[in-house]
């Protein structure tokens, strides 16, 4: 491809404002759905979703229509990144309309956070009597983290191999010229795993109301589910399903977190893929060891039965590794130990390509790889060692990005908890807020934010830092970053 | 130079046993001068130290002889490992009795823990009552401390860069053809660095004794100042001596963090490099950035008087940042906001090559430069762009021994965070346990192994786990975990 010449001009936004603005459109237009519940429950909160909508549909109008001269099917890779980022700032912006207007009454800083945190599949909440609100925000809670993470798999499916971001190019498709063309490519993937995305969340809602949950209940927290995103319809999270719901809820969150890629390949009829994908066997494997280390310390050292301990541990670890965050008991009770190791726990995160967050067993994969050539190039100074994954040589710049995304992380991590403590954070809930929102988890540890607390209590300017934590994390740190050096928005 | 081929025989491990029997047989002479001072003091505990030097110099004679059939003046790249992970952990195991057998009456694991803390210049202390112990013990641990400080500049000059761990090979000295001459290079760069480090402790206990601090105290100090080790000898940590000491104290600790080889030149009439070094360079800036915020807060939030706000924050920060870990104050009472970024600044550390410890400046200097050209390389994906440390390019196997370092570093925390939570110890305990541990630095944080409290309360799983971070920490980790794969003792 040709790039333009320098010309010194600024960054053409507009393509990616006609795209930001029609997905407003339809942002808006889907706040249709929690209306039409509220509309049938007849509570009278149907006005709210009904204001948010017209704002957000005429807002992305406008918008598209103000950049519609300049309608691209082809964006460069500066246009690729701002719409990434871009979509993820102006969405949530929208989406808090209704917690601002509906029976919450919530203060904007307040509804972004909870807009941010649903359309990231973060899952922290500021809002307490969740048992007693109008089914309608229930409902779009829901519908946020569900088009969350359909919104994260073709992000990483397309746009981070795309943008050769935090070593995501190692799942690039060959073959396959997708350079500049994100938009078609995203069209198609979209389209693909779609079907899966729906036909998942609709198995997990089946399962859930077999199980005895409500419709209701069932639909809702199937889309929370499936997208890792950890939303709940109760204030007690996931307590008020205990027993089988738990089971049910732990297939498909560690579903959630497998590579998308492999069900579409086992759709087309090839299931191996995905018995034999590294990843997917490392994560496997990481889960069975906590889950076991959990369980039996549960067992052995807090007497617990050997059901309901095996059951806890398997949920909760399966919960935070795939960064669902649900919470099915208060694990603040359970010892340090535990608690210490939740919160490493949620440093692993799940398979690249899903809709779960966090470093990523893949790159956890490449790193010890390259400790491994790293080892051996220092018992043979003169020998030539490469990382491999998957069998295949581990490309040097895949190996720095991974490690850059890893630094970033940690130092991003840092700087967050520092911030926060200086807005007057105790050092556990800064520390630990600050991994679950760069992670996005969702609960934090501790009194506050922990599995039985609440974001309500923090000061605003928290709320704010979580928000941007969330966001940053989300898009895999650099493609936020990117946006912040001067050289990016040269032509 | 040729290596031998691959015989399938064992290492080698007897000229490793030869160097590490001379060393003890000086560490069970060394111990000679407290037991000089406890005679002059005539308080009846000299014994204590005979005891435990003839063993000491007993062992280390039959080790020496043992294998004093294999001396080589050459070693193999191996052996170099065995070398450096051997001498610091057959130290500490003689360099603990006089604690088992002297006033102190420490069980074996406390007194492990003491000297191991003591010779990788960590400063963590299971002892109180610091105040009415005999000065051979106080002296011991000074000494102790001073002996790992040198130790260690010699492993940073010499060592390290020979074995390519860590990015340490940056420091390389070039058309100088080290490989294999290591023991002689040492002895060399000990002779050249012993005079510099000699002559900043008497300079350093000169101050000290002129600000007002006795002759004892002033020497003690002074050896636990400048190998940035921490070690105090009262209770109160530096707390006895508030005031002009401080920045006396302050001055020392910073120069003590900056590479040596810069003295070195400095002696040798060129100045100028000192100053223009871009590791100093950033390594004071960011002294500069973390006293004023912390000044800053000081006096704005806590109402501290300007000049009792500076000093406690210069000194605190210098201590914190330079790894040294004297408390002058319970900064613990300082709110979270400093607390969290004291946590922090511990992950810093000062330059390499110096007595500091943690990650070190350069290594963020090069993880940084290589995430700068990241983001080059995501605008023009077909440029080449390469990462550049002080002016010159950083060659990729140096990028990625720094990247495998701070990957290492993280894990390692995370790890024994968790072990240590396993053994009992509280989240804030084992985290901030694990990483005053691994970065060398001293204190931790809370009310148990903070500013004002102390590791005896510890159990001892607890402690050995600390010993073995502290360990691997001051070793640069990949030293110690080398001998850990298979591939290691295959010859
Ligand atoms: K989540
Ligand atoms: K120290």
């Amino acid at each position: 491809q040709a790039a333009p010449p320098d010309t010194g001009a600024m960054l053409d936004v507009r393509p990616v404002g006609y795209v930001i603005g029609l997905l407003l459109v339809a942002l808006g237009a889907s706040m249709g759905v929690p209306m039409a519940v509220d509309l049938l429950d007849q509570n009278g909160h149907w006005s709210a979703f009904f204001e948010a909508g017209m704002l957000t549909m005429l807002s992305g109008l406008c918008l598209a229509l103000a950049c519609a001269n300049a309608v691209r099917t082809r964006l460069s890779l500066q246009q690729t990144f701002l719409l990434t980022t871009g979509v993820w700032l102006a969405m949530p912006i929208f989406a808090a309309l209704p917690f601002v207007f509906g029976a919450t009454g919530s203060s904007y800083t307040d509804a972004f956070f909870e807009a941010m945190s649903g359309l990231t599949t973060t899952g922290s909440t500021v809002l307490s009597g969740l048992d007693d609100l109008p089914r309608g925000l229930l409902l779009w809670r829901g519908l946020l983290q569900w088009f969350g993470g359909i919104g994260v798999i073709v992000v990483a499916m397309v746009f981070l191999p795309e943008l050769r971001v935090g070593g995501m190019q190692i799942f690039r498709s060959e073959g396959f010229d997708t350079m500049g063309k994100v938009l078609p490519r995203a069209a198609q993937i979209s389209s693909q795993i779609s079907t899966i995305y729906i036909g998942i969340t609709i198995a997990c809602a089946l399962a859930y109301n077999a199980a005895g949950m409500g419709a209701f209940d069932a639909v809702v927290h199937a889309m929370t589910t499936v997208s890792t995103g950890g939303f709940a319809n109760y204030d007690a999270s996931f307590g008020a399903f205990q027993g089988p719901h738990e089971y049910i809820a732990t297939v498909f969150m560690l579903g959630a977190a497998l590579p998308f890629v492999l069900y579409v390949q086992l759709l087309n009829g090839a299931g191996q893929p995905l018995v034999r994908d590294s990843q997917v066997r490392a994560f496997l494997a990481v889960a069975a060891v906590l889950v076991g280390v959990t369980a039996g310390t549960l067992v052995v050292f807090g007497g617990m039965p050997v059901e309901r301990a095996f059951r806890e541990g398997l949920f909760n670890i399966a919960s935070i590794l795939t960064g669902t965050g649900y919470a099915s008991v208060d694990y603040m009770q359970w010892g340090a130990f535990i608690i210490t190791l939740f919160f490493f726990c949620g440093l692993i995160g799940g398979c690249a390509g899903s809709t779960s967050c966090s470093v990523k067993i893949f790159r956890y994969q490449i790193l010890f790889a390259a400790m491994k050539a790293q080892i051996r190039r220092i018992h043979s100074p003169n020998g030539i060692f490469q990382a491999r994954y998957d069998g295949r040589k581990v490309a040097e710049d895949v190996l720095s990005s991974v490690m850059a995304f890893f630094v970033l992380f940690v130092v991003t991590l840092g700087v967050f908890a520092v911030l926060l403590a200086m807005t007057g954070l105790d050092f556990l809930t800064a520390v630990s807020g600050a991994a679950t929102a760069v992670a996005n988890i969702g609960p934090g540890l501790g009194p506050i934010i922990g599995p039985a607390g609440n974001f309500a209590p923090l000061n605003d300017p928290a709320k704010w830092l979580l928000a941007a934590a969330m966001l940053i994390g989300r898009l895999e740190l650099v493609v936020v970053y990117v946006l912040f050096t001067a050289r990016f928005w040269r032509v």
